[in-house]
């Protein structure tokens, strides 16, 4: 139980997360900020926060769980700013896509102050975002990625992957750098592709024909190109160094079935295909 | 009412098409043939047809509709072999997802009797395939895409239509080679994408931990790379010229992405996004 949880940033993530607790009873009060003050205004509402909080700071001041649900690129700033108003027992945590660079950034802002904040990555999401679109049952099931910093105590990890379990989610622990690398692969790369495709359709002469008729399977490629310009931007950037590595290994890919293609090299086209297909068939997991 | 419908290939789409005219009412006998026996054997006990002919020409030899559903690399020697034994006022239709190199195979194949061949292109998919995954429903609210022929009679047109409608879809008439760039750009390069990522996830030294930290992204993202192996291998060599423009317009996108994200132009970035974002958020049919 958390008798107070600041929420800094009221979106579809910080909405979701406020939404469990209150469910599961496992919060008291639910103080929000947000940059936008009507994001804020609508979070309460939505019943997703108690009251809103006139600056970051005061919203953090007597919290016991501080949840910061703001892009990547804007979490330095975050923490630096609510580092000084925080309860020396409170506990800190994050949701950002990238862990690297958000971790040097923690610990430039905290100082050390740092060993209360445990970064974490639900693998939650939705393409809309907003308050409006938070549900409390978001997190049932998924998975949360904590990467503990070798400063963090026990207990404060303890706590923060307690409050992703009552929001019903799976807590893994991992390293940084791995979260990075992988999530670049299946995560960040594929948000890319997708805007990549959805801006090409839009650019083409015949726009309006093409997505006429686009069908389920483009439905469904490009779902995640609805996500937020900004926050995946962020994203892009933050993890650049995994993320270009995955996108040059990519397009060497597209290279190799640009040249199988154009020379009519069924049999190398259907062998990359086959061994996608075998794969993605074995990988249901929540399909 | 088509008292004889023959279906050649039994898979998601012509089983999907019988069950649809029967459960339509607009079926007495479905006669089905596959170059696999038991896939008809399965047609026959799923209920999608009422018996299984020895060859592709018996099936046909009766019927008053044939639909051919096999990869569309398949097509034109399915119909240069059912092309004598048609009855002289059957209809024939095809359900590639090409359409421009099945006419000129259909041409071909028929002769003069090409005339009874309507092209055409249902666009609702699933990634499962076979028999076991059709579905009567499949086509209700989706398109069917017609590009008739010069040499057809609006009578056999007008037939094929109806049969579609049958099934729940809605019939548009466009250009062979309107239908084939089109469909490049909105499904057959996402395809060709999709299986690109998975094959690479898969090459990865850790796959195994890629595939556990996927999320629901990946999963919409590369549901498509479950489809058939032979069918999309035989959709890229069929519709090369289409493909290849789309692909190098991409990778062309993909390298600017890159150089954007090498050098931090998080405004280049964030406008590609925010214009697929946007025009993502718009189309919303179906989803």
């Amino acid at each position: 139980m958390f008798p107070r949880v600041a929420i800094i940033g009221c979106g579809l993530i910080g909405g979701s997360f406020a939404m469990a607790l209150r469910v599961a009873d496992e919060v008291e009060e639910v103080v929000v900020f947000d940059r936008e003050a009507a994001v804020a205004d609508r979070a309460i509402a939505l019943g997703i926060g108690d009251r809103v909080a006139p600056t970051v700071a005061d919203a953090v001041s007597d919290a016991d769980l501080v949840l910061v649900a703001v892009p990547v690129g804007q979490i330095g700033a975050v923490l630096a700013t609510i580092g000084p108003a925080l309860r020396s027992d409170a506990v800190v945590t994050d949701v950002g896509s990238t862990k690297g660079d958000v971790v040097v950034a923690a610990r430039a802002a905290l100082g050390a102050r740092v060993d209360r904040y445990v970064p974490g990555h639900p693998i939650a999401g939705r393409e809309r975002h907003g308050p409006d679109a938070a549900q409390f049952d978001l997190f049932h099931g998924r998975r949360v990625l904590l990467t503990p910093l070798e400063e963090n105590d026990a207990a404060s990890v303890d706590r923060i992957a307690a409050a992703w379990r009552a929001c019903g989610a799976r807590v893994d622990r991992l390293d940084a750098k791995v979260h990075d690398d992988v999530l670049a692969a299946v995560s960040h790369l594929p948000h890319l592709l997708a805007y990549a495709l959805v801006a090409q359709v839009v650019d083409a002469a015949d726009a309006e024909l093409r997505f006429t008729l686009a069908g389920a399977g483009f439905r469904d490629f490009t779902r995640i190109a609805a996500s937020s310009p900004e926050l995946w931007r962020d994203v892009a950037l933050a993890n650049r160094a995994a993320l270009l590595l995955e996108l040059d290994d990519y397009r060497a890919r597209l290279d190799a079935l640009r040249g199988w293609i154009a020379d009519g090299d069924g049999s190398s086209i259907e062998r990359m295909f086959a061994t996608a297909s075998v794969a993605r068939e074995a990988w249901r997991e929540g399909d």
